[in-house]
């Protein structure tokens, strides 16, 4: 059983290692993050940090054997680290969810299976498979890498006049997924937490704007219907619990709304699943009752998950690239609650920190 | 000038030094925490720490040139110490705070000859002192050692039938100070901060609850009035201002009730000055839109104040010794948030942790 005293290993040296492990130690945890960067920004909250490449296997046995329990930040976990990682202590989320969730065809298959709506999508290992799956899908459509895409990164939009070659020559020719347009009115995602007893807790439903390809902004609520609300929690339940999923996950969705001639109802098609802590969670770090971090602690500790009611009207806002250097003004405006991730380098596209504004509300 | 990614150097290892390191952490700060305990519960969620006593003048030398800028989180600095830190970065809040506050009779004198009310006192370096003491203040009355004294520790009561050597004897003879007996209806407390600038902002007004000379709980709203209310922010200001101080501070009072043919008003009495974030500002991590770590953060950094507003009624309970046997309990107890220190051995009289439970409020 892990009882505060007891040490948590995170996978990860990011700004989600960084929150999580501040979560801990709330919690009375001791943190150990393991990174390969030796400047990672949840070194300097954590009271243990391992340098080491995620494929040291010696390092991964000394860190395992370190610590109570692992979790981890990102969804990249190669699949031979969680191997040695789960064989030396508890892994949570397990290693399905990553084998699941970083591969894109994997996790859509896993989806569709579960009877739930995603994009079109058809594997794309050559120029045949590609041209065969344009045709079933039609254009336009956007070819992604199976692994490693994030934040619009190894992602390629076939249009009409795209020819479809230089498209798959622009994602390095990798296995890759097709995917179909869909029409959405706007992204949204649940943020839940699901634990190993089978408790599962989702906060409310958040919309999300995107820019370049990254989060830019999250807002809750997200003004759709309460049954559409209920059908993305199920969704994200239904995934949680097919993973037999510990700790918190993302699913992302797009909200379609059909025509008036169908109704003028809302659909959800599901776009991505974050075994993780996310982005889009980040309002709850002061907009809801419990973090998405220590909510996801309590889960991979095996501990009652915390209430995830809202605070008010939230809107978060990614501070990203040069916007950080408002700072200042952030500081000023009252209300504004302002997480900056202690990154050096404020480079282009680089989340540097958020901001998380609660407003009141007159239900 | 400060900014994210510098260094907030922290004096103190302690669960305020550590819920100060995690504020700032939070607002992109670094924080070195320099304690001569090697299992201080600040160390694990700082970037750097260092392990020495307060007089290692060597040490402290190497410790503010690592820094930008030195805050502490006991008022029981050296004056040596802090001179030294002084001399290579600057310290937070000022050494003049210290030199008041670390001495009982030197900060009863202040707060009165800034004409606000204390209990009587005198101060006592011999028999002879405190037999004319007690002759003028009488009995029962308070026997204080005129520093080092916290939770109780260092005083003795005397009552119609104490021997006063007795009670001299038992405070180990030092110099002390006598208090009158102020017969208060209960205490309240002030957490409040000022910058360099002289901005000052107060959080609500909150009443403590103490058990065995310890805090047990913190309640806000205090169910005072709106005059006595203000009276209080006007008492913290004005000590504030006259230390010329820079960061959060409290002020205990007692609140007393004048009888009915007094006009049953209410009166408050100085009690006593932290000069530091403080146990009773507890309840504002969770319970207040900025916590009182945050907010003395950004004050020792010359940011603005963030906004002090309360999120509902709040309760703060102290878990001390073995009360912290009951997390598993608070934390499944909705709504409850539960902080632990990190302490490895639940000792009686220790804090532990503390619990803070806000309620929604109907105005």
């Amino acid at each position: 059983m892990i009882r505060p005293g007891c040490t948590l290993g995170i996978l990860g040296g990011g700004q989600l290692g960084r929150m999580i492990a501040m979560a801990a130690a709330q919690l009375g945890l001791r943190t150990h993050v393991y990174a390969p960067e030796r400047d990672s920004p949840a070194f300097a909250v954590a009271a243990e940090h391992t340098v080491a490449a995620y494929e040291d296997e010696a390092a991964l046995v000394r860190f395992a054997k370190a610590v109570d329990v692992v979790t981890y930040e990102f969804e990249n976990v190669p699949a031979a680290t969680a191997a040695v990682l789960s064989a030396h202590a508890p892994l949570a989320p397990n290693a399905r969810a990553l084998s699941v969730t970083q591969d894109r065809l994997t996790e859509k298959s896993f989806v569709a299976e579960l009877g739930i709506a995603t994009a079109p999508f058809a594997a794309v290992s050559d120029e045949g498979d590609l041209a065969a799956a344009l045709e079933r899908i039609g254009r336009p459509a956007v070819l992604k890498t199976r692994r490693f895409g994030y934040d619009g990164k190894g992602q390629a939009t076939i249009r009409p006049e795209t020819d479809p070659a230089a498209a798959f020559a622009a994602i390095g020719r990798a296995p890759a997924i097709l995917e179909g347009f869909v029409p959405f009115e706007r992204e949204v995602s649940v943020v839940a937490a699901r634990t190993a007893a089978g408790a599962f807790a989702a906060y409310d439903l958040c919309a999300n704007e995107h820019s370049h390809h990254i989060l830019a902004t999250t807002r809750v609520p997200a003004g759709v219907s309460p049954q559409t609300e209920a059908a993305a929690f199920a969704i994200a339940r239904a995934i949680a619990d097919a993973l037999d999923y510990v700790g918190v996950l993302a699913v992302e969705l797009f909200l379609v709304r059909d025509g008036v001639r169908d109704g003028g109802g809302e659909r959800l098609v599901v776009n991505e699943i974050a075994p993780r802590v996310h982005n889009s969670g980040h309002w709850t770090l002061g907009g809801a009752a419990t973090s998405q971090f220590e909510q996801h602690v309590r889960a991979v500790c095996g501990w009652p998950l915390g209430a995830t009611g809202r605070l008010g009207r939230v809107e978060m806002q990614n501070l990203i690239g040069d916007d950080v250097k408002e700072w200042q003004r952030i500081l000023a405006e009252p209300g504004a609650h302002l997480h900056l991730y202690g990154k050096a380098e404020a480079r282009p596209g680089r989340k540097m920190g958020h901001v998380t504004r609660v407003f009141s509300e007159t239900v």
